[in-house]
């Protein structure tokens, strides 16, 4: 590091630096912030090769890909902050069709005027999240835009993994007589955000449930559990990913208002905004479709698990060519869950 | 899709409409926005899963990964945009190290207000050159962030390759007594975006160069030729790889300012705003680094292509500790070709 110190005329100024358009045009500035910011905190082998791209191991198996572009505001929330939310959506996504989540590739948006102390708090909470999930960055890319071109710092990552021949939990996979069932808490992540950003008091304790869930699934799988359908609900919340898993599959779902785990603070919190849980965005929640039978022994393994402790049955599939999600709720009636329709809670993630 | 459109209610206005907040928000816009503007333009089996992942074959030899965020502008200049931009500069990328590129993932960043219309160009234009190219967009992702925190569109690609056991042309394999050769003209795609941006009328026919270059590659790999280090030199120029290479390899390097092939177009624009071509990036250019014994038989492969008809030899490494790269001028003088400092060209790419 001390050539290119030398090289660099002086080092980084993390305290109180700010990020400028010549960290972004491709020379010696872009040089420095990466080999100072990025490379020194995000290291290994790979992304200190110097080249444009990453080579490595030979993957076994089938591959899977999934890519997110993370704008979610602000950057820092109870619980986490983008950095970490980048690198575990990411891993998510892909752990979610059964896959061995390898590596990530980070391509970074920068305005102009952003500090390099937030940013390299951001670089190194990624860092902390890739180093728990084993899985590293193992490329990326910066670009920087003016002022009032972006919002402070964009991340999109870019999972790879490997699944194996046979596994298949696509979507299109529910199947009437299959129960559901959802890992936590629902709305955690979204309310952590929408608490910060509306500066409600009280709310003040709801933390992101931001995680990688890529350890909570391989307990899953190792139950022997006949898992059909895998999602991590995000965007749209619950209903919104059930709706989708309902559209591909063709069936119908009734789910139990009463069954669902949900945060007292959490509820209060969405009674406060007039917002649905069942459509605020969980950041490390998974909902599981399974075979009827193997319902009891899949929720015992991931209440076994510490991301999966609050797991709950919370409902059903049933023959609907219509494709239709809905709910019996507490008071003994039955409303549709639509999708979610309109904009409730913009950049969440 | 008609199960679909009467979903949604009605189809997505292609003409008129903009991108609205609620087109990132996961719901049932976003899926609309997905189906009718996205898929439909990028289908094929794996982007019309309606997963948050693709599934792929397994890859046969080592995994090369490689991303990049374009944030440029005009997203619309003389020879393409953003759309084709983003899918061959990553596939090019993925190339130089040797590798067959065989994957796209893309993530779209978009400003509320923008119109469906470009946005549809701009997915043509990735359809095009990905079909172009035979590398698919197979997985993406899609958020909406308000007026005044973008800038349009921005996207990150992400290449995934695969590339054979011993091929190895990372950036730290030049040796003294290789030669350097360029595959065509300098500076085309910079200099056609700043005659956009500043409106140089007699710059106007100056278009980019951006092309995906793996057939141009594969041909090169066939004369046989030892390739040492292949590099498409983007942001930063011919003048910022070469340092890097020299920095990577730690050997010196010496141009022929007369061998440096340049429209005189692009050399009267350059001249015009003051900017020396060796730093102007190129979007469908590489530099070969060459063992010496082999460098004709690769020039006249790569003057075979195409892509390749004005390579030129431009130089060749010698031994120097301190990596330095220079050239001899047209008036036979020397001078250091250092690395790009300060901002020459923002948001080039």
């Amino acid at each position: 590091m001390s050539r290119l110190r030398r090289a660099y005329g002086r080092a980084l100024d993390l305290r109180h630096g700010r990020i400028e358009m010549m960290h972004g045009s491709g020379g010696r500035a872009m040089a420095q912030l990466i080999d100072e910011l990025f490379t020194s905190r995000l290291g290994n082998p790979q992304s200190g090769q110097g080249n444009d791209a990453a080579v490595l191991p030979a993957a076994p198996g089938r591959l899977v890909v999934s890519t997110d572009s993370h704008v979610v505001s602000p950057l820092f929330f109870p619980g986490g902050d983008i950095g970490c939310l980048s690198v575990n959506g990411t891993i998510n996504d892909v752990a979610v069709m059964g896959a061995t989540p390898l590596y990530l590739a980070a391509g970074f948006i920068l305005e102009e005027g952003f500090p390099l102390a937030d940013l390299a708090r951001i670089v190194d909470s990624m860092a902390r999240a890739a180093t728990a999930a084993g899985v590293p960055v193992v490329t990326g890319d910066t670009k920087v835009v003016q002022r009032g071109r972006g919002d402070g710092v964009y991340i999109t990552t870019t999972g790879v993994g490997v699944v194996a021949d046979g596994e298949d939990w696509s979507g299109d996979r529910a199947r009437p007589g299959d129960r559901i069932i959802v890992s936590g808490g629902i709305g955690e992540h979204g309310m952590a955000i929408m608490a910060q950003r509306e500066s409600i008091g009280f709310a003040a304790d709801i933390v992101s449930d931001t995680a990688a869930l890529h350890g909570l699934i391989a307990v899953m799988r190792a139950s022997g559990a006949d898992i059909h359908v895998l999602r991590d609900p995000t965007r749209g919340g619950v209903a919104t990913t059930l709706n989708e898993i309902a559209r591909q599959s063709g069936v119908g779902m009734m789910l139990q208002e009463s069954a669902l785990p949900l945060q007292p603070q959490v509820a209060a919190a969405c009674e406060f905004l007039g917002l649905d849980p069942l459509y605020v965005a969980n950041e490390g929640k998974l909902l599981a479709i399974v075979a009827g039978d193997d319902a009891d022994r899949l929720l015992a393994a991931m209440q076994a698990h510490p991301l999966g402790q609050r797991a709950a049955l919370i409902g059903g599939v049933h023959d609907d060519p219509h494709g239709f999600v809905q709910m019996s709720t507490s008071f003994g009636g039955r409303r549709i869950v639509d999708w979610l329709s309109g904009d409730q809670l913009p950049r969440i993630c």
